[in-house]
């Protein structure tokens, strides 16, 4: 009865947030949590801790933090540190300096510009400009809280405020990293979705874009398209021709293109290159030159991850002037991203320089991270290619794999009883039996009759190696026990 | 031409974004920020500088960070500092050794849990309890990335995903601190406006409230009450009583309260008493106490002013426990609000002891700017009442003043043939020849007829004697003029 009195019930709550989900911190992250639990109140357990390779959470896995980002941090939080002597590089002692002139009041504590600082825009742009050979400009770069702020911002422009078949589609592709899922439903737009062509690395065809575009019309009005690269959780890097066919289907079809590209720094196999959606289409000339486009990054990837600090930035391009002042109108009463984020930002943007005195030991934290997640994203793939029944694209980029299991018929069972899809159960099997907790690949979306899962290649590589060959025995088991 | 092949332009924008307003970062400011340039490049200026003292924006107007915040954020950022002897005292060292604790991996830089560290939740939770005597819960602290992206939080549980008259309709104060119109505007809700009564200190009139929620019917469903306390941007603090009043209402007429308290540290005025609404609600028994209210915090102003870390949380209690599911469900996508921001919070809500090294040097700090505010307060009421044709309320608590002007017909003409409301024209006029920057009252809402403008008390004593000098100036020429 006292529920009756509430005024939020889940028969009044906002349909939409019934309806939206994020698997990457759903009831298989909330199980894992609570098998910690057990274990510091030492339940026994065929496993002696949980490993979450569910989410891109570098540090969380080990990884420690790339000393200048930190340093430059800590000097801008803590100014009194600038006039010590000795205690910290004069390249930090610069940039520190550099961000808080850039500061109202000389202060992190004070608001940026709702778009950042821009003297880090400046940064940014600069970036940019020498990544892909072609001019950005800092009034078109808008800072966020992680990458996810902003590419609701930008979602936010693209809805009609329409319901029914007048509501704002979506191209997202299948699978797809369920952020956009979820930021879709919130906002109670059209889903459009596309499928990734699995036996091809993951790559997009034109024609089922075509197909799944068509099929959408009478639910919607189409008006983006959201491309991963490399992919999340798919781990594939797209080519040049690949994105060229995107850029042509979407100049077509009078797309928004959506590119995140948060993971453009983690690229690891042989021949594979990464080439923002920008130079491609800048070098496609006109008319795709002057297409809208929304390119994102973040802070919490790469070879920083530096995820609590919810940095993250957007190129947007050729917006209407007008359309453009909106957008910064729209922002506005968010205030402004974390400050701290954003000079994590501009250290990532703009590391030191081979005649500083941060250069050398930047470099070479750099390149140890990146050099074990490229060994890393080998290994994983080798392994789940050994295995009978799981075969896997290679991880050519991004930090994830995400393997296709066969399961036996009795297991589908097994789970249908249960009430859980084939890859979840078996997900929480390898959680209960291993202390692996990884993501089901229905959290992501998958081919009706496929089944995936998602796993970071994130762990130290001594204990991914003791993961996965756990992985393995717990594979055979569950094959025999439902064979 | 080219603009027909956007795919954004102003025809296809999200409509709910073309009437979404942000007053306190509207064109007075851009305005402002181009008066700064002018400024810099040599223009001569009837002034020196502007003063922006329209944003409550602590730092940029010369406040001082507290030590001890910053001294444990430094510790988190950059933890080979705790190595030092003697550059930190030991309870910094203990407080960022617990924060580093409470993190993944032992980094601020991992993702915290999305409704924010769990430490911290409680340390939260305890500066609650002894602030309102009634027990709170860690599970009921959600952070967030400063007070307003909690409060679009728990908006969005309200919204009912229905058009026209079955709308979710939200009640606002008129004055109202602006980001409420615009989330409401964003998320095509009714905003439901009541007024505040300017004669008897702003306070809320539950007859006014009364008529303004029968009125709404036909235009909505009315879900919530927001009331600001103390108020933004009319720097009343509410009476024990006028809170019982609202809460009654609120439970007659089956609202949830959004009660804002980000001022909570901002009291000024003699016989002025912060309550919370949750005290208030627990102690007015069943079945008030447990009626549904979410209460937001911010780091950003009292005594801190740490705009730019965007800490903030709301407590949230007596939620239907299947809704609390879906609300930390709804937040997750958002990953968590900036780990930095949360330890800066930890600080305010559990500052030094009086045995720990850093108490007096807190507290000393503290006292300081609340003790400026305090005088500023008073200093800014008297020299309002002593200007004819202007009355202001007496700054109780808060950051603003927000008085009221009369304004000759000449001027309400002039106003007009320029486009402008007629408290824009005399912010503008006021901006152009003194270089102080306010808010016009049109931007917060205010009764037809009457004419306000908003402005911080923010800016330091000598700073603020001489721009209120420069303000008496300016009224009375533009009263002379335009008589």
């Amino acid at each position: 009865m006292a529920n009756d009195k509430k005024v939020l019930t889940m028969d009044s709550l906002n349909p939409c947030v019934k309806i939206m989900e994020y698997a990457v911190r759903g009831p298989i992250v909330d199980r894992a949590t609570a098998l910690e639990n057990e274990l510091k109140n030492g339940a026994s357990k065929p496993f002696t801790r949980v490993v979450k390779a569910n989410i891109g959470d570098c540090h969380a896995t080990g990884q420690k933090p790339i000393t200048f980002i930190r340093q430059v941090l800590a000097l801008v939080t803590y100014p009194e540190l600038l006039m010590k002597n000795g205690d910290f590089p004069e390249d930090a002692k610069n940039r520190a300096k550099k961000i808080l002139d850039a500061c109202k009041g000389g202060s992190v504590g004070s608001y940026s510009e709702s778009p950042g600082l821009l003297a880090i825009r400046e940064d940014i742009a600069a970036y940019i400009a020498k990544r892909d050979g072609h001019p950005s400009n800092a009034s078109d770069i808008i800072m966020s809280t992680g990458a996810s702020d902003g590419i609701k911002a930008i979602i936010t422009l693209l809805l009609t405020g329409k319901d029914g078949s007048g509501k704002a589609g979506i191209m997202i592709p299948v699978p797809q990293y369920p952020l956009y899922s979820a930021v879709i439903a919130e906002f109670n737009a059209y889903p459009i979705r596309y499928y990734l062509n699995e036996e091809n690395q993951w790559s997009l065809d034109v024609s089922e874009l075509k197909h799944a575009i068509s099929e959408a019309r009478a639910h919607c009005v189409p008006r983006a398209i959201v491309v991963i690269n490399p992919g999340n959780p798919t781990g594939q890097v797209l080519t040049r021709q690949n994105i060229e066919d995107v850029i042509r289907f979407a100049k077509e079809e009078g797309l928004f293109i959506l590119a995140d590209e948060v993971y453009q720094h983690n690229i690891y196999a042989k021949g594979s290159k990464f080439f923002s959606f920008k130079q491609v289409m800048k070098e496609m000339g006109e008319p795709y030159s002057s297409m809208e486009l929304a390119s994102f990054m973040s802070a919490s990837k790469g070879f920083m991850g530096e995820c609590g600090y919810r940095g993250g930035y957007a190129e947007v391009i050729n917006l209407d002037p007008q359309v453009k002042l909106q957008y910064m109108k729209s922002i506005s009463a968010k205030l402004c991203p974390p400050v701290s984020g954003q000079a994590v930002m501009d250290v990532i943007v703009n590391p030191p320089q081979p005649h500083e005195p941060s250069y050398k030991l930047f470099e070479k934290e750099k390149e140890f991270v990146l050099a074990q997640l490229r060994e890393k994203a080998k290994l994983v793939t080798d392994l789940f290619n050994s295995i009978e029944g799981i075969s896997c694209n290679e991880v050519q980029g991004a930090m994830y794999a995400f393997p296709c299991i066969k399961l036996p018929e009795k297991a589908i069972e097994a789970a249908k009883e249960v009430g859980q899809t084939p890859d979840a159960f078996y997900c929480f099997a390898l959680l209960e039996e291993t202390g692996i907790c990884t993501v089901p690949g229905s959290g992501f979306g998958e081919k009706e009759g496929t089944y995936h899962f998602r796993i970071t290649i994130l762990p130290p590589q001594e204990e991914l190696r003791e993961v996965l060959g756990h992985f393995k025995e717990f594979h055979l088991r569950f094959l025999s026990r439902y064979s």
